[in-house]
């Protein structure tokens, strides 16, 4: 009988990672409201917008790579019983990332 | 001969609500951090990911909006020879935010 | 008092190239079912489809472009009274298409 | 020493149902060149191509879902040694339909 899955999530190993990527989006974010504040031209905005966007698509995938990983090596040493449930539960996640 | 369209962009009537969704989003961003912190399951990052995303997406579909009507109106009661010029950047704007 | 706007469609002048590139994509969906007849490896159909669905993006995208440039243009040698409207509906198209 | 993953594909439990949607879709891309052919207004032909690209972005959906979980389920029973190489594949698919 193994140990159900810990807490640790999957993206352990590179949260410092992580973190730096949102802080700098958080620095984006807040360089769009100091563009605004400034009058910039719509079209400049928008083009920071889409990279922000990119930014955050980036972070997503990372992330889910992470879990995906994670969670089948978890299955595959502990026979995992909830594998099934835990692939749907990605598939939901990639059909909003990919609709979003 | 009419003067040229002044500095004033599209969403300057409405540049206070695009601030604070911009301040909302910044919040959410920070909120990720947090959720990062305190090894938040990944499929719930996830979710809020794609929360923020479309917050972002709004901003970006709003300002366009704005945009086109107002370079529209310009060029109406300007006969702005530039009309064609500005259209096919809105359309490249248009073009990155489909696929991004 | 002008005529209202013909039924003639932004792509008018390009039909030809329109059609075209959509056989094209046809062909590309008959080939995707021969993949499966075929049992081709899954990543091999995913593949394909992210082809089918660039090119489906790209025709709807130039549909765009030639409908915004000739209704404004429509807009700005009629003084149309429905051109807001008419970007609202743009709008909404854009709206579906980055939300697709 | 276990027998390599066999070539039927994740999808082959519903190669009818796969095949029927892509049938559709061929036949939404027709109607599509119908539309064209009869001067059908930009914004109506837009409508049905977003339609077009939502039932394509199911079907790659659906046939990721049937990947992940069949390569998954062998990698559990066989000890798949390419486990993880096929989760990176998996994944490249993901970010081409994430961005497309």
């Amino acid at each position: 009988m193994t140990t159900p899955a810990t807490d640790r999530p999957g993206y352990a190993d590179r949260k410092g990672a992580v973190q730096m990527r949102l802080r700098r989006i958080e620095g984006q974010v807040r360089g769009l409201q100091r563009m605004i504040d400034e009058d910039t031209y719509c079209m400049d905005v928008l083009t920071q917008i889409s990279a922000v966007s990119r930014a955050l698509e980036s972070v997503a995938i990372a992330l889910l790579d992470d879990h995906l990983h994670s969670c089948v090596t978890t299955a595959v040493s502990e026979q995992d019983a909830d594998l099934d449930a835990k692939l749907d539960e990605a598939m939901a996640a990639i059909r909003r990332l990919v609709r979003s």
